[in-house]
């Protein structure tokens, strides 16, 4: 059955999640699909970054640590990403950023294992995990003679898990393709070969249904500026299964993760439980900006929140696909992305052959915003057009005209103009 | 010769500075004396702050990485920040924290030292110390098998240094006496034992002149929200000379400092120079606020930059010393701050036995801003009153009535009152 322009007023219409919008200030023409690179800007968030500069930092001065509760924000702020991730209260804290956080954990995972099994030094990935992770890890490993062993694609996972292996990193949603791994079984497969399991959340976060107690997940880090709306470079998040938390000290043994903070003894003594995550002083302006950001994930609550959006996500997910087969065929393009809604996030990757990046740019140009992710030739990924669909601010009529817009982009050739070709630096 | 009100008033009427008091939003009737733990909001913040939010996020979202220049934002105010501690350009990055900066820092310079001498492996620092450098360095040697070696005093540095020191790590300004390290001499000290030397610049950047370059230093880290005015937890500062910048690797080993950050290679390059002390993505509203900080000391630039702003922060603090002296005598007020000037930075601490907590809580109560720095009985520190005199926005008249309030305080004994003697958490 085709679908049509009609058709997605239709579901727009009966959409229960689409007065949300409203929470965002969106400018006019644009169809936003980078909310998995960075959130759009919240409508509250410009009033309270004005509130907390001339009021709270503005009058209040040093005084605002305490009366305006500065201190306890990545307490608090964790304690709300936790209820969207299956977290209890007290297990995460929002600070510093992901690959810092990605750190912390690192370190503490593996002391853990070494403290069980000096033997288990090898920590298995993807190759295709977020560049960033792996720069991370690599680190590690060659510091604590670890080996870091990645493996081409998920199917080859479980033939990786060994008696030698002590850390399983993953990323829970793949950031080009948008494939989700199965939380709950991979956990297990780890445990069941003696490994600890490190999840990435950076596209999951708000974007999926995510229960780290009910996978019985180790560790857990992810991004506050993507699907959480946080605003640029917002504090990123991490969370510590409480069986490990005061386990082990983080190396970044700053002020902030101090048993008591305010005695300033010479001594460090950890702090227990996930507040030994913290290190230094964090930024009070990015932190409110990241508390405006969860409110919009909060609003969707009273409509059944992240399983309503959940909903909705894949049938935009759906939608576009199905647009895309319709009305894009025979343009090279290939849908990457899982069709199955198990095996995939709130993303739809095209791979192209050629010309990926001038098509996003031609895209642009047309006020539909999406990125281009560069394939890696060696390992054979191709060039990917990246659309990331997040419910509380699209519509179904959005998903058709993106898809309206990607055909007349190919049909026309206007991707093929000397203005879309240039080199990309950040997208 | 006893200074009068009128005599404060004549030296304002006097100073070329005083104007540039406006390029801050002072809230009526507070005399901010803790500069050194928090900056005022200068006028131009909440501004432009809402032109980040508003424009750069909420209109040019992702594409403002580029357009807006959001991606070299640690190192143009890195270049900024290096003109104020004496650093070339492309020497300084704006990022992080403090504490994990040290942590870069540290790591890297062990790096070095163990390169050159494996027996090198005691970290000297001194007992007072801003704590939460004690910490970060307290986890290193754990980790890398150094001994953590305090000195009770800067005067048992010297004998401290020898031929098993790797690193000698210090405060340039004691956060809690104001007295302040000769860097080109001690430096040179460490050279001369076969030592590198890390300065903490969290109470000099802004505050008093550095030239990082001229005392040949070798690391250094600093904090943007104390007299560089960039709000509450700005963006950190790090600096390592050009002679190490490239020589290791730092294991924060994020993607902000790889060689080509958008290549998304899964192997870690380090960018050659300071670049490679960048890690994850930084809050972009936290750095729009410390530029705002900076502009501030840029603005002095006219008047002799921080030649004259040191120049009147050496009038205040010794127009303050004499007043206490003058005007509150027989309180049990110990000026603990050294009066040489070379010996200071930008306060001055007052100890007293007992009361300081109260004392301090009644200032506040009359709108005199200081802080109160708790004391260790093991060490025999005394609690010490701490006010911070910051030229851009303080004048001699403030300083009158600073002291005239710390003497009505104590010859009224309203410090006694069962209000101001609260236990305190964050001061």
């Amino acid at each position: 059955m085709t679908l049509t322009l009609e058709d997605c007023r239709a579901l727009d219409k009966q959409d229960p999640l689409a007065p949300l919008r409203r929470l965002f200030r969106m400018p006019p023409g644009v169809i936003y699909l980078d909310g998995n690179s960075l959130g759009p800007l919240p409508a509250a968030t410009a009033g309270r970054l004005q509130a907390v500069v001339e009021q709270e930092w503005g009058v209040g001065l040093i005084r605002s640590w305490n009366s305006a509760g500065w201190f306890m924000q990545p307490q608090s702020q964790g304690d709300r990403i936790g209820a969207l991730i299956g977290a209890g209260a007290g297990e995460v804290v929002a600070t510093d950023t992901t690959s810092v956080n990605l750190f912390k954990v690192l370190s503490a995972a593996m002391a853990t294992v070494q403290a069980r099994d000096p033997k288990r030094r090898r920590l298995v990935s993807e190759r295709s995990n977020f560049p960033t992770d792996l720069y991370i890890a690599q680190a590690l490993c060659e510091q604590h003679g670890w080996t870091l062993d990645l493996v081409k694609s998920a199917a080859d996972l479980p033939a990786a898990l060994g008696a030698d292996t002590g850390i399983l990193m993953l990323t829970h949603v793949n950031y080009r393709t948008g494939a989700m791994h199965d939380m709950p079984a991979v956990t297990a497969a780890a445990h069941a070969a003696g490994a600890v399991c490190i999840w990435d959340l950076a596209h999951s976060a708000g974007a999926v249904p995510v229960d780290l107690r009910g996978a019985n997940a180790d560790y857990a880090v992810g991004c506050g500026y993507k699907y959480l709306n946080g605003g640029p470079g917002a504090p990123a998040f991490v969370w510590v299964h409480p069986r490990h938390a005061s386990a082990f000290k983080q190396p970044l043994a700053g002020w902030w993760g101090h048993a008591a903070p305010f005695a300033f003894t010479p001594d460090y003594q950890p702090a227990p439980g996930i507040a030994r995550y913290l290190c230094g002083t964090q930024s009070v302006l990015a932190l409110a900006a990241l508390d405006c950001g969860l409110a919009t994930l909060e609003a969707a609550q009273v409509h059944g929140g992240m399983t309503a959006l959940r909903r909705k996500s894949l049938a935009l997910t759906d939608t576009f696909m199905t647009l895309v087969e319709q009305r894009c065929a025979g343009h090279g393009l290939e849908i990457v992305t899982p069709r199955a809604h198990a095996q995939r996030g709130s993303q739809v990757s095209l791979a192209r052959s050629s010309g990926a990046h001038a098509i996003v740019q031609a895209l642009i140009a047309r006020q539909v915003i999406g990125d281009f992710r560069a394939g890696d030739a060696a390992s054979g990924e191709p060039d990917i057009l990246r659309f990331g669909f997040t419910p509380l601010y699209l519509g179904f009529e959005d998903t058709w005209h993106a898809a309206n817009h990607l055909r007349e982009v190919l049909e026309t050739g206007e991707w093929q103009q000397a203005r879309f070709q240039q080199q990309h630096t950040v997208t």
